[in-house]
């Protein structure tokens, strides 16, 4: 199963939306393995399937570990399950049961039915893990929102005068794209784009796709020459109003334009992750100034930090989140630690947010 | 030498001024062992001679585990060297060098002339990280300045409020007092004082000694109820002036009150470093306030910070030290991580500067 974990994750910037899946098949005196291709191709079970039929295998027997449960409906491609089944394997073991309403229990049911030993469990937490997101978008309909931020060990940002570039190393930043290239969509507020005209797409790291560009422009001030309008792969901006000449204008550059406007005439954040997940995204990034990421914050729509700290004192400076001051410590936002570990000079941080009910120290 | 070093480590809190140091005696199938005692009492070669003697084993021929290089003076014990020469040693292995002005080298040449195989170097990194403090007194003349602060991710140690009760957790509280048992002296300041009326002293763990406590309190505004005057060890204030009844006052409760004044009637730190390392202080633990913190920063006097970082935000709130705006990133004061860890829920990260002439990126 392990080994089935790391083909999974080999799916990563690959799947999406499916979820990332590796499988390996033992035989006798031999293995074949395989991981979820791009969405409307081949499932991880259906690679090992081949490669084991390529190479002159037989299957009759034979016992697969799968990381997900397989898939038990006819999407873009036949169920799996019932490949399992033709090929007469004898015993399935399945890290963890795969939600999506289709499935959900019917595919270990069918490899029962046929007669096929099921054990599911097996390293489950990692399978999970790999993929939360999926895992948000089916059981919750939303992406899970990772909120990335860097700063310094007193939490600043950036200078007072907005200079930011580079608080961390190079390593943080490579580091940084990795969890881009994960996620389906990277979403960014106008802030940053009027400040830093960032490309957000995917460079530091090698990806076959690029994630789905979203900005946050209430009143429509992205530039019709802002970088991130250059790299391949779709832009979404998302507005309190879609019309007139702005939108236009950003229209003609190929960026997709939509309203999203809550009764303020600020974007209706939560309406916007709902609608990233109708859309298939698992994994949503977020890369934003202080403002937009205190409104995330203050909305509950952060699932984790993703927090690189670099080893320096700025004093007075910008903060990771512009939020409003607390009347009493026992109203701040807690959260878990889940990682701490060196990238280069720097620290990565991950963390996840205390349910407001478990809040109480 | 792994033995030797975990035996120094009981020395922590027992040995200053004297070096943490141990020491394990292999003979022809046994082992005798010690570490620095109390200062004025044995040192760690003497403790491991007397278990051996007690036990009857003979030691010529013997080899001899040490931390440091064994003491070749007079001081308040007589020299270390010359016991395990009057042993009949064979071999002594040392871990690092000693630079206090009367060993340095002499130890090991004594004990060379006396015809004893002496290797020095095993493990030398972990026995002078141990010595930190005694170290930078002998080389540099001042105590190793650990700068302690605790904070939430987003780097504030307090409400706007003041309200800083608690942020860490239990276990990050305990944990400070073993770096508070480590230190000769715990420096605060007088705005801690007024605030949070501190004891300061060593309480979550066992201890057999209490570090001074050292207040800086320019206009001697320490309260004579004040509850860090109430522990067990000695209390000194530091003021622009040691004269008049608010001094008097102080001194009718126990502490000892100096005037140590820069040109500025500021308290002169610089001074006051320097004479705590004169009056035996290896390590010094500062858990003080924004101020204080800064100004010990801002002359460079700080050796280490030790951080404890709470997983929550806090939005506006007290910085970690209130250090003036920068002009530019790379003006910034930049550190090294050595460690992080979980202690609780919290984290632990400790950094070192790193010299000013390095700090280019």
């Amino acid at each position: 199963m392990r080994r089935a974990l790391q083909l999974a994750a080999e799916a990563i910037g690959l799947s999406d939306p499916n979820p990332r899946v590796g499988c390996v098949l033992v035989g006798d005196g031999w293995v074949a393995e395989g991981h979820t291709q791009a969405a409307g191709q081949a499932h991880a079970e259906v690679m090992a399937l081949r490669m084991a039929r390529e190479r002159g295998h037989a299957l009759a027997g034979a016992t697969a570990y799968v990381t997900l449960e397989p898939c038990a409906h006819h999407g873009r491609t036949p169920p799996c399950c019932d490949a399992l089944i033709e090929a007469g394997l004898r015993r399935v073991v399945v890290a963890s049961g795969d939600p999506h309403p289709q499935v959900a229990g019917e595919g270990l049911r069918r490899l029962r039915a046929a007669g096929i030993e099921v054990q599911v469990g097996l390293l489950g937490d990692d399978s999970r893990e790999l993929n939360i997101g999926f895992l948000s978008r089916i059981e919750r309909g939303r992406p899970f929102v990772r909120l990335k931020v860097a700063g310094s060990i007193d939490g600043r940002s950036a200078l007072d005068n907005g200079e930011s570039r580079w608080i961390t190393g190079p390593e943080a930043r490579a580091d940084g794209h990795q969890w881009r290239k994960r996620a389906g969509a990277v979403l960014s507020g106008i802030g940053t784009v009027l400040a830093d005209d960032p490309r957000l797409d995917v460079r530091d790291v090698p990806t076959v796709r690029q994630p789905l560009r979203v900005i946050a422009d209430a009143r429509l001030q992205t530039p019709p020459d802002a970088r991130l309008l250059d790299p391949p792969g779709e832009v979404l901006i998302v507005a309190a109003s879609a019309e007139g000449p702005a939108a236009q204008a950003l229209r003609a550059r190929g960026a997709d334009v939509r309203a999203f406007a809550n009764a303020q005439g600020r974007i209706d954040l939560p309406a916007l992750i709902l609608a990233l997940g109708d859309r298939g995204i698992n994994e949503l990034h977020v890369e934003a100034g202080p403002r937009l990421n205190a409104a995330l914050l203050e909305a509950d729509l952060v699932d984790e930090l993703l927090i690189y700290q670099a080893p320096l004192l700025i004093g007075p400076g910008r903060a990771l989140a512009a939020l409003p001051a607390l009347a009493q410590l026992a109203d701040a936002r807690r959260f878990h630690f889940i990682e701490a570990l060196c990238v280069g000079a720097d620290l990565r941080l991950r963390a996840r947010p205390v349910p407001r009910s478990e809040t109480v120290r």
